[in-house]
């Protein structure tokens, strides 16, 4: 065996890796069942159930995959909460939940964690249908806070006296929906606890004021233990203490640099406590004790926590742990096989190619400038890019006001996250029928993010908008000139384009404009029209060569506009073949082949056969891609079993 | 001419209530044609054209009805922003938007005031075809910062130097994007200008401790007027002054209490002015010209305001003067006329009735108590009743936060406000399948609003989200039982119905669960199945009593739910009849027809005439809702003639 010493941060003992599951069986954490049974552990025995937790999580998604980085930084953190409350009672929310896998473990779910985030396994959030103590199901960040809020006002009118507790990231803490729930939770004023995972030290902890009334009822030996931890972690971000230095010696100009962590929450009538190091299960299990007996009104436990903590690669880059495929352990590099450039990718460099000639375009990105290919815009056009944290609200917006003084935004955002900016994108960029380009990256289903992350709504709330140019690439070549097309359109432009690599075609090097609303035939054909979008333009060539075969002659058509729909060019081939077969990685309620089904009807072509390929009307688990298109019948195969059963009609 | 006096405020001088344009024919305000006609005046003209603005105002808007209150509230300020910053060229967005009328009589609009909000007349918000002047185009709350701050960052790149200065109320404040905006607008640190227009004084005044940055530059002699002022409105609102004394007694136990309004905006790194009291023109201009010449960095200006200011009724009852139709000057009685129960006061009773014997039952509303008609629940069940502010994300995810633990909340929100939480809908209500109810109040146009309160996109953005049940009510009899079965549903459910009053029906006192998917038939027919959803359905009972003295003999069927569809009973008829007409009160793209649509393709019931009645692909401006129904043929004569036509295809 290599020697792992190297990849593991100092305060983390270098553990054997091997297979967790054999490896712990006789272990501690093979002997917890449910948190009840953390309860009776001494301090060196959490200590050391912190450890197999951490090998564990690491061990497994090095295999399966997943969030590694925020799951390592909570580990202590997860320990300290189902030690102090009494869950599953006490309701325990996880903001976003990628951080729940050592509250997967601890809650009776160690034998089925090697399954994590595969097909039919475990799933990579909380679920209801897991476990009693995941108390609330969540994906996307900022909901933790009102949830809570709701489920302490439930038990609130039910006269209950048990506690909900919202675990949240600072990055999650920029969400408008966060600060929605602080201002009621504030105006409300009841037993609200917000644990804020504060690993980014975002907000700058003012080591001289730790002084709010529940600060000052630790004790004297845990504040002096707690302040040479913060001052030590100051000293080693150097640049950080710098900065605070800095501001403390600006402090004749304004009230800034007396700022404390808390007093942002004060101001929203939150009691606060901390900032507690995170990783001292000491200190949390006396902050949280401390808050459980004291407090009255809702209170902000603040706690650092390192991201990837106990791992030294995802430590050293949390950013590329954050979620990652399988990896190799000694290094920490990803396992994945070459393999053609991803759509992201070439979003990523048809932007930087464009930004050199047009100086008026501009990127935004809502906290996911990796994700979304924007690292290298980023770092050529640091003046035209804009990431503006968890706030697709506002990155659309911004995006309008951007737009209305002559810039040509593009907003990079995930199809799923999207769904939180549906109303400004009607009104502050449909109504106004601003220039704005809307990147919507991970259209159709995502893989092993599950129903929380498939976007697969998109090309139905989309399209329903008066003004919007929707358009979806077959190929990662295709995606280079709609993008170039969207971003020439005088008004709201959306391109929608998968997960994954895109088809490995070669790219040219200039961009070229698309005529708004002209689709492309394919493959001409007279026994039935395949009219597939996006990503299922591939596999329906792949039937039409396959459907030949059993003598079926099928025409082809890449619609490329979802909207304007080429509706001469689809009707006339839909009246010369009598029959029509949609195909959509999407929803079929409202979808693509909802507005071909609309236009038929418009135009009075009533005797046409149609069926419409689609995602049905049921949320999709996690699993490979390829697996979630073969059950929902939108490959190759499936399409030619449509077209056969059809002909039959 | 009655006595006025009684009705205006001390501190607006009686005036004249004649017709406004003729009687200012020769007054000051006729003489302004652009804000740089204001820029001429002194001190004492700017005063008496703040007069002249408020009776154009009142007795414009007691002619058209209008938002009242606001307009009222910052006509002081809108001359000041005028008069100190260089508009066109420095641009101005007012949140939300139905302040600004004295911005439209400023801005060369006075002429046309008169058509305000009348069909095919001044909108009654900002809109970038009436005046270069409307910077941005404004209707929903808190959209002003994100647009000024791209505005602002537009101007940057381009390196002009013009500023952008966004007017927000408090209350749009609530709203989560305006802190994402506030967070993003502190990390990028451009010279962006806020105006918080304080009318609630939500945020509580601490007179002592005005003394940051920018309010230390104001000069010693402003500085004593302001505090005088707002000492002055302290001791007039008794109970606030009472609440800031309490807290400043518990200054021993919390940092709450040292807290100046400017200490949560400073939080953002925002610099911060004011209080500044907004009806003094002379402060106004001094605090404005000191942000104008002194600030670097964004800067938040704190003006307090009072809505309705200068008219006494609005000002005694801003709520009711908020947004109002045309009233009586001289009492402030609303002239409307006597109307049946409208479906919002139906609504209100319904829940009153069911919380009686339901003591699961919770309602919550979105900073709209009165307008969703949910005062009667508020006041009989305060314990149960929620108003989350300007939150509509946090009110969706809050009610699955109770519903989780055992409450059956109502969300009664309008529904192009419900476009704010389709995430919220799709992620925390329906993946999780939890028992929360959608009211969903002005679904379909709503008059003289306009496109961005229109609900006609509610349909098609609820119908494609797995899990989701959703109901339209013919009329407000049927709304009280679709209202009973949501709650009793152990899901997500919808009830979607129009702004406006019932059909007149009487009321039965029992609530009755309707059975799940099924629709009724309402009339027997050979020769065309009419499909009418909610609102529609009474349009097309007239239609085909219509048709049957023509000859033509249509059948009826309210399909109750546009989710689950009663397929068996729609395709039944659809194959006796041949044709099916749908018609709703929503856009075409992925509605309710489209359903039919996809229905049918499913069944493969292909050789059926089919119709869609329903709005087109277009925004709908402002006008009276039969105005609307008629122009995008959505009445009886339309479905009359749309079914003739039919038979001849």
């Amino acid at each position: 065996m290599e020697d792992c010493s190297a990849v593991f941060h100092e305060g983390a003992k270098p553990i054997m890796l091997t297979d967790p599951i054999q490896e712990l069986s006789g272990s501690r954490l093979s002997t917890i069942t449910s948190p009840r049974d953390i309860r009776k552990l001494s301090l060196p025995e959490l200590a050391s159930l912190a450890e197999e937790l951490r090998q564990t999580i690491i061990t497994t998604v090095a295999k399966t995959g997943g969030h590694l980085a925020p799951s390592l930084g909570v580990v202590e953190l997860t320990i300290a909460l189902h030690y102090v409350f009494d869950t599953p009672k006490d309701k325990l929310i996880w903001d976003v939940g990628h951080q729940s896998y050592a509250h997967k473990l601890l809650t009776g779910r160690l034998d089925r964690f090697a399954t994590l985030r595969q097909y039919k396994g475990l799933s990579g959030f909380p679920k209801f249908q897991e476990s009693e103590y995941d108390a609330f199901e969540t994906g996307h960040a900022g909901t933790s806070i009102s949830a809570a809020l709701g489920m302490t006002l439930a038990k609130d009118i039910q006269k209950r006296n048990n506690r909900a507790i919202a675990v949240i990231g600072d990055g999650s803490m920029t969400a408008g929906m966060a600060f929605e729930a602080l201002n009621h939770a504030g105006h409300l004023d009841r037993n609200l606890i917000v644990i804020l995972n504060d690993n980014e030290m975002s907000i700058s902890p003012n080591v001289g004021a730790v002084s709010s009334f529940l600060s000052r009822k630790l004790s004297g030996r845990t504040m002096r233990r707690v302040k040479a931890h913060i001052e030590e972690r100051l000293n080693s971000l150097s640049n950080v203490g710098e900065n605070i230095l800095n501001v403390l010696k600006k402090s004749e100009e304004s009230f800034k640099s007396f700022f404390t962590p808390g007093m942002l929450f004060e101001a929203f009538k939150f009691n606060y406590i901390g900032p507690i190091p995170g990783h001292q299960l000491e200190d949390l299990i006396e902050a949280l004790e401390t808050v459980r007996d004291s407090s009255r009104g809702p209170v902000l436990v603040h706690v650092l926590t390192t991201k990837g903590k106990g791992y030294k690669p995802a430590e050293d880059n949390p950013g590329s742990f954050h979620g990652i495929g399988p990896f190799d352990i000694a290094t920490g590099r990803p396992k994945s096989l070459p393999h053609p450039p991803s759509y992201t990718e070439v979003f990523g460099q048809t932007m930087v190619q464009m930004a050199k000639e047009e100086k008026r375009l501009a990127a935004i990105s809502a906290a996911m400038v990796t994700g979304t290919g924007l690292t290298g815009f980023a770092e050529a056009f640091p003046e035209r890019f804009f990431d503006v944290g968890i706030a697709e609200q506002h990155a659309v917006t911004f995006a309008a006001g951007l737009a209305v003084e002559g810039i040509l935004p593009v907003v990079a955002i995930y199809s799923s996250f999207f769904q939180r900016s549906l109303d400004q994108i009607i009104h502050d960029v449909c109504i106004p029928n601003l220039p704005v380009t809307l990147a919507i990256d991970r259209g159709g289903v995502v893989g092993d993010d599950g129903p929380t992350h498939h976007g697969v709504f998109d090309l139905s709330f989309l399209r329903f908008i008066p003004n919007m140019v929707l358009m979806a690439p077959k190929d990662e070549e295709e995606l280079r000139h709609m993008l170039y097309t969207a971003v020439l359109h005088q008004g709201p432009a959306a391109v929608r384009y998968p997960r994954g690599p895109g088809e490995d075609v070669s790219l040219t090097t200039e961009l070229q404009a698309l005529e708004l609303g002209r689709g492309e035939v394919l493959i001409e054909g007279g026994d039935v029209l395949l009219l597939p979008v996006g990503n299922r333009v591939y596999p329906a060539l792949r039937a039409a060569e396959g459907l030949k075969k059993v003598g079926i002659d099928a025409a082809v058509i890449n619609p490329r506009f979802i909207k304007p729909l080429d509706a001469d060019l689809i009707s006339s081939w839909a009246v010369r073949t009598g029959r029509v077969v949609t195909v959509e990685d999407n929803v079929r309620q409202g979808g693509f082949g909802s507005s071909v089904l609309e236009m038929l009807s418009r135009r009075r072509l009533y005797g046409i056969k149609t069926r419409i390929l689609a995602h049905p009307d049921l949320f999709i688990e996690h699993g490979p891609q390829k697996t979630l298109w073969k059950d929902n019948k939108l490959d190759s195969p499936a399409i030619i079993q449509a077209v056969i059963e059809m002909m039959k009609d």
